[in-house]
């Protein structure tokens, strides 16, 4: 079964809103094993709307439409419907009925414009609509089933999970398609790529593919087959190879975080080991990651942000000859401020942050992007300095994620891989 | 102009990743009076990205593309391009150095792999990347002017905005939209409604409308006339309107952050005034976005993310008896941790937050949401109690930006408004 999902409204082809509705129709689609052919947004125009459905209905079995059914003049999709048909367009008195029950609960008269939100092309069918007032239709259009739902993520997500879905699901002919993303954090999307090897030969089913997300190199697997036992079978052994091949570069899975990672490594001895950090260039972004979860006062003890080297000082203990000897964004210093933090803290673990996040501050020895960042723990300290690209929020995030990255392989007892 | 923006992924056709690039795009071709066409997106396969190439051309007479230019195999853009063209691709010795440079300065040596990304079919244009490894294209195909850009958004909007906007910009011409947008924080979007009162009467020009994201309500305004001048005189009779009608609930505009404004704020006097922190719930949030800004060195003193009662006395000097008598979240205590970061940063203001950001530690007299913020100044300190909707992530961000609003409006020497 193959699928065309078209969406539609000026704001959306406008870029005024950011079109939610086709990724989550397609997860849908997908797990019942529909080949999604494409997305397309076209504006409220009644003959681009009219020659997108009949594109659908040309490539596939399927066109799962959301926008255009509301009560105002700009609402087409019901008679571009009713135009493909041939078809003119007819009062629905159930659902007519309906509407009228939905004004007289919020006792107000129903205006005179919500009719057409009942009308139907002669032929088609209505589909109920169990949060708000436009119906929406199916009809068959060329050899294609059309669907036409309401643009409200809530109104159309309900009206899909009603009638859309379980029409589909029927016929979908059992095909199942799994999805698994391993998340990475470290070697870039090439270096991900080269191990990975054959595995991502586009031909290949599980098929293998990688996406970058701040930073992030995700490793997406997707199995096709025509059984869920065979799918998750393939599945398996595929996300086994990839992880033999990546092994603990993978951090996470599917919707898991690395904070939320390095949280549960922190936690998972019974016990809670804790951790204190300082920071300089992140200027408070590692202790906002590691406190964005739920429950986080178990593990995170203490924080401070010291920006200038009097605050380093003060606060962390940090000495001046070692400050005037090898600068702020040194190792020397970082290891000094992990220790400090950790025993001011008197936290198992404290991880410290210096380094020059730009766009000013760089020298030609540690250009913008230079990052030290420090590790105290139980045996002593240590630090490593690395140089992120990108710009200053790019630099603060890759930096926090690296600090999360060092406390995660120590907390797996393995060494960091270069 | 009419324009064409095409998305390329199996993770976005498959619904695993939303396409925000496409909207995106949209808004700026948009402002200069671009016509879009449709939105379109295809997944990882030459055939369907050649297909969908082809379709805008023909629709349109510039075909904006983000996607598929990245080194591994599934990236396939490239390719389409040199089919369509019926040109091999040829490696562009510019990139290439580009890239090596790009390797040594991390001190890594480049993959083989990323070889493909300085590939670029015999008679295209390449597209400068500033941000990352892949290059762009630019190339003629049927009569329509097509741009393949990276689908990392960061490196699509250097990308387009370095190469593309001043391009299309040259060649637009025609009708003017203008947008502004003016953003609030702290009354709700009814509120805002109703202030705004006939200003959101759907037929107006320039049309005003609202939107929230992350508790910011933002007033949309959209002037479309013939010419450029009528437009921009237009748009200022409107936003003037829409700030007599809003006064200093406006914090800034179009692409301004709060944290911005608050920053130019501290330091427009010409000396820069200095800012401490003090975080429980906000865990680090606060001092991170008042740093996210370059050069926040001037203003930004220290920052201490206390979260246990202990790190609160030992670390800022909260009294103990005040700890007991009134809790850890209440205005005594937010109090003493902002006299006690102010003296200790020797900072100019201080502000510190003490909440329940949730899921779990509320009881009935302080249900999850409720947070304490204080605000220590040279005449003193002042202290509010909030409580903020919404789960986890919303309460620490609100609480955030209404501690920095607590500091505009000091700086701004108003009243804030109920």
């Amino acid at each position: 079964m193959k699928a065309f999902i078209l969406s539609i409204g000026d704001e959306l082809v406008l870029g005024q809103t950011v079109d939610t509705n086709s990724a989550w129709i397609s997860q849908q689609l997908a797990s019942v094993g529909c080949d999604i052919v494409a997305h397309k947004t076209v504006g409220d125009d009644q003959q681009l709307i009219e020659a997108a459905i009949r594109e659908g209905s040309t490539l596939a079995d399927a066109v799962v439409i959301s926008g255009g059914v509301g009560p105002t003049e700009d609402d087409l999709t019901r008679q571009a419907i009713g135009t493909l048909l041939g078809e003119p367009l007819e009062l629905n008195a159930e659902w007519l009925a309906e509407m009228q029950r939905f004004f007289t609960r919020l006792a107000r008269p129903m205006p005179k414009s919500n009719e057409i939100q009942a009308m139907i092309p002669r032929g088609a069918t209505m589909l109920f609509n169990t949060c708000g007032t436009a119906s929406g239709v199916r009809a068959t259009v060329g050899g294609a089933q059309v669907f036409a739902m309401p643009g409200v993520p809530k109104e159309m997500k309900a009206m899909f999970a009603r009638d859309v879905f379980p029409w589909l699901k029927e016929r979908s002919g059992g095909a199942v398609i799994l999805q698994k993303t391993l998340h990475t954090f470290g070697a870039g999307e090439s270096t991900i790529g080269e191990r990975l090897g054959s595995l991502m030969m586009r031909q290949r089913n599980p098929r293998v593919g990688t996406t970058v997300s701040q930073g992030i190199v995700s490793v997406r697997v997707n199995a096709r087959y025509e059984s869920l036992d065979r799918a998750t079978a393939e599945m398996n052994t595929t996300v086994g190879l990839c992880r033999a091949a990546l092994e603990d570069r993978i951090f996470g899975e599917d919707g898991e975080t690395l904070p939320q990672v390095v949280a549960q490594l922190l936690v998972s001895g019974g016990v809670a080991t804790s951790v204190a950090t300082a920071e300089s260039c992140t200027g408070g972004m590692l202790a906002k990651v590691l406190t964005d979860i739920p429950g986080s006062s178990r593990y995170f003890k203490q924080g401070w942000i010291t920006y200038s080297n009097e605050a380093k000082a003060s606060q962390l203990g940090v000495r001046k000859e070692t400050l005037e000897q090898n600068g702020a964004v040194s190792e020397p210093v970082v290891k000094e401020m992990a220790l400090g933090a950790r025993e001011r803290a008197a936290a198992d673990f404290a991880l410290s942050i210096s380094g020059i996040a730009g766009p000013d501050g760089g020298t030609e020895a540690k250009p913008v992007g230079t990052v030290c960042i420090g590790f105290a723990h139980s045996n002593g300290v240590t630090a490593g300095t690395f140089i992120f690209p990108g710009d200053r929020e790019m630099v603060r995030d890759r930096a926090a994620k690296m600090a999360l990255m060092m406390l995660r392989y120590h907390l797996l007892d393995k060494p960091m891989p270069v």
